[in-house]
C-alpha cells in the first residue's frame, strides 16, 4: 500500500471529511460516544467478543492470551477448570471494557469447550472453543518457492461471483457503484474461484488477493488495508468458512493462497479504535500527524529522533491509526491473529503490507513466532525503498546487526528490481538501459537468499506497466520475459496480461475491473474469444512463458549466470545440473543487433543450437546470431 | 586513474603506435631485444640492481625477499656472514637474469653493509645496506584523520620550482611542451614546496600528489600511473633524497604527505616488463586484451568467469601491463616496496589507485602487511562504483565475508558521495535534488567507519566541478560548503578553489597548469593580487571554510545529524560534547525558502541564534528564518 497523499491533492479531502467526526479525531483517547455505541450493540451480553475467537490444542507455543471485550468486563474475576489448561493470570487495561486472560494450553489438553467463568457485576460463563489442529490435509501451508508464479488481484475488482453479497446489511456502505473508483464494485472470493481455470491457463500457481479481512469503513475501503476486524473476512468478499473453503479449493486446483497482512495500522472503525483497550494501543499525537513515509531514518547513522518517530509512529492516513506494537499486548494480539489465520485456513504465505513502518523489535518477534510455528510458511514484506542495500536490510541478509537489528524476514517484494525494469524500459527514455537490470541483480550478494524475492512489473499502487513503457508492446513483452526468467518468484498484477493500462494518479485508475468479471460486461477477457486484438496476443505470450516456466524447473530453481551487457544487449542463462540451459537475451536497441556468442562459451559449451520458446524460432549458430530490435529471446539450448 | 579509452577514440592511436614495437607486444613473453638492451646497460656489472634497494634492521616482519637482477645471475650460489641475518634460501626464476634471495633479519641484527657473495659464472660481492630506522622524528607516518583537509595535485602541472629538471638526460622524453596536454610541463616537488604557504592559507593540512615515482615512458606519462621503477622518484620531479626532504619540510609546515600507489599495473617500460623475471609476472593474453573496467563481477553472485577474468586480468591500457599479484613473488615485491616507501620517507598515507582491479587475496595481504608495520598509516583506495554498498564492499564494512572476501582497507575515496553532489547540483538539472545527498549519507550504515572516507568534488579523471555545475558560482559554493562540513576527510583538487574548469574529454583538459606555477605566467593565482575577479572570491570562500574547519574540531570529529530534506532544503548538524554545534543548510530552490526550524529542536535546544561563518550574517531566530535561493549556510550556533 502506498501513501494516499494524492487523495487530498486531488480534492478528495471533502470525501474524507464526511466520515464521523469521532473517527477523524480518534487519536484523542476516550471516545465516549463510540464506546457507548459499541456497548449498546453488545446490549445485555456481558461478553461482546474474545480474541482470538477460538484456538487449538497442540500448538508449539502453549501460551494463549485472550483479549476479552464486554461492558465492564475489566473488573471480573476469572476461573476455569479444564484438564491441561491453566490460568496464568488476568490483566486489567485502561478501559473497563477489556480484560486480558493469560492461559497455558499444555500438550495434554484435549479439544473441547473451555468454560471461562467471569464473576464480576454479573456472573457469566463463556464457552471458549479449543479446536483440534488439522493434521490430515497435507496441502495446507505449502509455502511459496521460486517454482511458483503469483497472480495478485483485488477481490473487489477482479470478478463478482456472488451478487448476493455485493451489499451486506449492517455494514457501513449500502451500495456498490462500479462507475466510482472509490466505491465497492462487488467482486468477491467466489469471483476468483470461478476463474481458477483462467489463472491456470497462464501458468499461475499462487493467488495473492489484497486483504480479504473486514474493512467496514464508511468510504473507500474496498482495498482492504483499513482493517476493522482482524478475525473476520469481509462479508462483501465471503465468509470466514467460505475463505477456508476457498483455500481448500485452490489447493485442490494446484493454486496456493497468499494472505495480505497489515501490521502497521488498522481502520479507524476497528472496535479497538472506537473503544480503545488502552490509550496507547495506537500511537498518540496532539493533532493528526502523518508519517513521513520514509524509512531512511531507521538505519541512518545520523537520523534525528524527529524523523525516526514521525516515520514509525506517524499515522498512515487520517483513517488509519498507527498501531503501537511496542505495547506487548498489541504485539501479542497481532502475533496470535496471524497464527490463527494460518491454522484456521491452511494458507500458504503472508504478504506483509508496509513492513518497515512497524516497530522493529516487534517485527523480529512476529516473524520468529510465525516461523517457529510454521517453518514452511512464506513471508514476504513490502518495503518500498530505492536501493538493494536498503531493501536487503529488511530481509535476511549478510549484514552484521545494525543497532541490534538483524532482519529475519525470509523475503521481500523486490522493489529495486521493479524500479530497474521500469527505469530500463521507461517510455520517457530514448535509450533502453539494460545495465539497470544487470547492476540491480549484481547487488544480490547482500541477500541471504535472493531467490525467494518476489519479482513484479507493477502492482495496485503503481502505474500499470503497459503504460509505464508507453504502451509499447515489445517493451511489455521484454518486461514479462524478464520477470519470468530472472531469479526469484514472478508476480503479475491482474490485467497486466491483457494490457490493462493507466497511471496511478489516483490509484483507483490502476484498480479497474477485470473485463468479464461481471455478468453483462461488454468485454470478457477471461475467454479466448473475448480477448480480441493485442490483448489476446499479450495473454498468449504471457501464457506461453508461464506454462513453459511451470514445466521447466531450470527457470525456477536453475542457477543464473549473467554477463555484462554489451552493445546494449543483456544476456543471462538459467542452467541446472541435469544439463538444461536457457539463454535469455534482451536487445535494448531499436535496431537488430548482431551478437558474438563466443564470450558465452562457458554456458553454451556442449550445445549447438537453440529454440526461442515463445516464437519457436531457431537459433542455428550459438556463436553468432542477430537478435531483432527491442526484443527478449528466451532460448532453450539444444545439443 | 580512469580508463583511457578516450585516447584511441580521439585519434591518438597513432601516438601510442610510435612506441617501440617490443613494448607494444610485450604481453608475449621472452623479450629478447629488451633483455639484450638491459643486459647491455648493465655492461660488466654482474648485478644491475637489487630490490628493495636497501632495507632496515628492526622491522616487525623479519623476512626480507631480495629480487636480484643481473645478466646470468640466476645460476649463482649465495652466501653471507652477518650477525643476526640468516639466508633462508634462494629461488631461480624463469629468466636467467633474476635470483630471489630470502633472508631473515632478526631483531638482533645491527645496521651495516651486508656482504652478499654471489658465486656463479663470475664471483661478485654486493654490499647490501641495512639501515637504522628513524625513530627520532615523531612527525613521521602521522596518518590522515577527519581533522585533515587534503589538497590533490599533479606535480607536473602544479608548479615548476626547478627548471633544471624539466628535461633529464637518459629519460625517454627529451622535451617539455606546455602547449600539449600529453607532454610533460615541468612541474616538480620543488614547485609544490614553494607553495606550501598557499596551501596553508586554504586550511590544507595534507598534500596528495599523483604518483611521484619514475614513469620513464616515451609518451604521456606525466600523470605517474605508468610506473617504470618502483624504487625511484621520477627525476623530472626530484630525487629520492629530495622526496624524503619534501616530506620532512611538509611535516615541519604542518602538512602531511599522501603517496599515490599503483598496485594493479605498471608502465610497459618497467624493467620488470622489458626483461620479465617470469612470464607470469604480468597477466598474459594471446593478443592485447583490455579490462572491461567493471568491478561488478567481483561480488556478483551470478558472474561469469569471462567477465571476472577480463576485469581482473585484462590490461588497463596497451602501455600498462596488468600485474599478476597471485604470483607470490609479485605480491611480495609490491608489499616490500610500499613498506620501503613509508620507512624511507615517513609519508603519512597511501592513496591506492584502481584498488579493486588487483587480486583480492593480494589486497588483503598487502593491507595487512602495511597495517601490521604501520598501524597509523592512512590508506584509502580508489574504487569507482555506483552504489554505497559496492563501495563499502571494498573497505572495512558490516558485511559478512562474500566468497571469503572481507575487505580490510580502512577507507576509500568516496565515489558515491562524489556522484551525489554532482548529480544533486548538475548543470543539466532544472531542479537541484538534495535528496541525493541525504540518501547517500544515510547509507553510511554499511561502513565500519565512514568518517575515514575521503570526500571530493572532482579529481584528475573527472570533469571539473565548476563545469559540472554549469559555472554556477552559487552551486560551486554549495558544493564546497558541503564538502567541508559533511562527515569524512575533505579533499580538493588543485585549482577548483580558483575556478579552474573544463570537461574531462580528454582528461588532459582537467589537468591544466595552475596559473602562476611557471615563471612568466600571465596570471598568478598563488597571490591575492593575482586572483582577480571571481577566482579571488572563490578562493576567499574556500579559505574561510578551510580555516574555520581547521580551527573548529566540531566540523572534524563532531557527530553528524541529518534531517530528511523538506521543501528542497537539506539540513544537518555537526555537534560535539563540548557544546559546539554547527547547523548546515542547503537550499536547492532558486528562490529563497522560509524554514520552520522547530523540527530541529533536538539540536538547537539551548541555542538562541547563529552566525553564518562565511558571510558573518546573523540568524536571529532559530525557530524561523529564510535562506536565500541556491545557498549553503554554515551556521555556528550561539547561546
Amino acid at each position: 500500500m502506498k501513501p494516499t497523499h494524492l487523495l487530498s491533492l486531488l480534492g478528495l479531502a471533502s470525501l474524507l471529511a464526511t466520515q464521523p467526526a469521532a473517527a477523524q479525531v480518534s487519536q484523542v483517547a476516550g471516545l465516549a460516544n463510540n464506546a457507548a455505541r459499541l456497548a449498546a450493540s453488545a446490549k445485555d451480553a456481558a461478553i461482546t467478543r474474545i480474541d482470538p475467537t477460538f484456538w487449538w490444542t497442540g500448538m508449539k507455543n502453549p501460551k494463549l492470551q485472550l483479549l476479552v471485550y464486554g461492558p465492564g468486563i475489566g473488573s471480573s474475576q476469572v476461573s476455569l477448570n479444564y484438564a491441561g489448561v491453566t490460568l496464568d493470570g488476568t490483566q486489567k487495561l485502561e478501559s473497563p471494557n477489556y480484560l486480558v486472560v493469560n492461559l497455558t494450553v499444555s500438550p495434554a489438553a484435549k479439544p473441547g469447550k473451555l468454560a471461562l467463568a467471569f464473576s464480576g457485576q454479573k456472573k457469566v460463563t463463556y464457552q471458549y472453543e479449543l479446536r483440534a489442529r488439522n493434521t490430515q490435509d497435507k496441502s495446507r501451508v505449502q509455502g511459496i518457492t521460486p517454482a511458483d508464479f503469483i497472480y495478485m488481484l483485488m477481490p473487489d475488482r477482479f470478478a463478482n461471483g456472488d451478487p448476493k453479497n455485493d451489499v451486506v446489511k449492517g455494514t457501513r456502505v449500502n451500495h456498490i457503484a462500479r462507475d466510482s473508483m472509490y466505491a465497492r464494485h462487488g467482486g468477491d472470493l467466489k469471483g476468483i474461484e470461478n476463474h481458477f481455470d483462467y489463472l491456470k491457463s497462464l501458468g499461475v500457481t499462487a493467488i495473492w488477493p489484497t486483504p480479504v479481512v473486514e474493512n467496514d469503513m464508511p468510504k473507500a475501503s474496498y482495498h482492504g488495508y483499513a482493517v476493522t476486524d482482524y478475525y473476520n473476512v469481509d462479508p462483501r468478499f465471503g465468509s470466514n468458512e467460505g475463505y477456508v473453503q476457498f483455500v481448500q479449493k485452490a489447493h485442490q486446483q494446484g493454486l496456493k493462497v497468499i494472505h495480505d497482512v497489515v501490521l502497521n495500522h488498522m481502520g479507524s472503525y476497528n472496535y479497538l479504535q472506537l473503544d480503545p483497550p488502552t490509550k496507547e494501543w495506537v500511537h498518540q499525537w496532539p493533532t493528526f500527524t502523518r508519517s513521513n513515509y520514509n524509512n531512511s531514518p531507521l538505519n541512518d547513522p545520523y537520523a534525528s529522533q524527529y524523523d525516526t518517530k514521525l516515520y514509525a509512529d506517524g499515522w498512515f492516513d487520517t483513517t488509519m491509526p498507527d498501531l503501537n506494537q511496542s505495547n506487548p499486548m498489541v504485539a501479542n494480539y497481532l502475533i496470535q491473529n496471524f497464527i490463527w489465520w494460518v491454522e484456521y485456513t491452511g494458507l500458504d504465505g503472508y504478504r506483509i503490507d508496509t513492513y518497515p513502518y512497524s516497530d522493529a523489535k516487534f517485527l523480529l518477534q512476529w516473524g520468529k513466532a510465525l516461523q517457529d510455528e510454521y517453518p514452511q510458511l512464506a513471508m514476504f514484506g513490502e518495503a518500498t525503498v530505492g536501493t538493494v542495500a536498503q531493501e536487503a536490510f529488511f530481509a535476511r541478509n549478510i549484514f552484521q546487526p545494525v543497532d541490534g537489528f538483524k532482519a529475519n524476514l525470509p523475503s521481500l517484494l523486490d522493489f529495486p528490481m521493479n524500479s530497474a525494469i521500469s527505469d530500463a524500459l521507461n517510455k520517457d527514455k530514448d535509450q533502453v538501459d539494460l545495465g539497470r537490470l544487470y547492476n540491480t541483480l549484481q547487488a544480490d550478494w547482500m541477500y541471504q537468499d535472493p531467490t525467494r524475492n518476489v519479482v513484479f512489473l507493477d502492482n495496485h499502487d503503481q502505474s500499470r506497466f503497459y503504460s509505464v513503457v508507453g504502451e509499447d508492446f515489445n517493451k511489455l513483452k521484454m518486461g514479462l520475459a524478464w520477470m519470468m526468467t530472472t531469479r526469484g518468484v514472478p508476480n503479475i498484477y491482474y490485467g497486466t496480461e491483457v494490457l490493462m493500462k493507466n497511471f496511478s494518479a489516483p490509484d483507483g485508475l490502476v484498480r479497474e475491473d477485470f473485463p468479464g468479471g461481471w455478468a453483462g460486461d461488454k468485454k470478457n477477457y477471461f475467454t479466448a474469444a473475448g480477448r480480441t486484438g493485442q490483448a489476446g496476443e499479450a495473454f498468449n505470450y504471457m501464457s506461453k512463458l508461464g506454462l513453459y516456466r511451470k514445466a521447466h524447473p531450470v527457470l525456477q530453481t536453475g542457477k543464473l549466470m549473467q554477463f555484462i551487457p554489451q552493445d546494449n544487449v543483456y544476456t543471462y542463462f538459467r542452467y541446472d545440473e541435469q544439463g538444461n540451459t536457457v539463454m535469455v537475451l534482451m536487445n535494448g536497441n531499436k535496431e537488430a543487433q548482431k551478437v558474438d556468442g563466443t564470450r558465452f562459451a562457458e554456458r553454451t559449451k556442449g550445445f549447438t543450437s537453440g529454440v526461442e520458446i515463445t516464437s519457436g524460432a531457431a537459433v542455428a549458430d550459438l556463436g553468432s546470431f542477430t537478435i531483432p530490435g527491442r526484443t527478449a529471446w528466451v532460448v532453450e539450448l539444444r545439443k
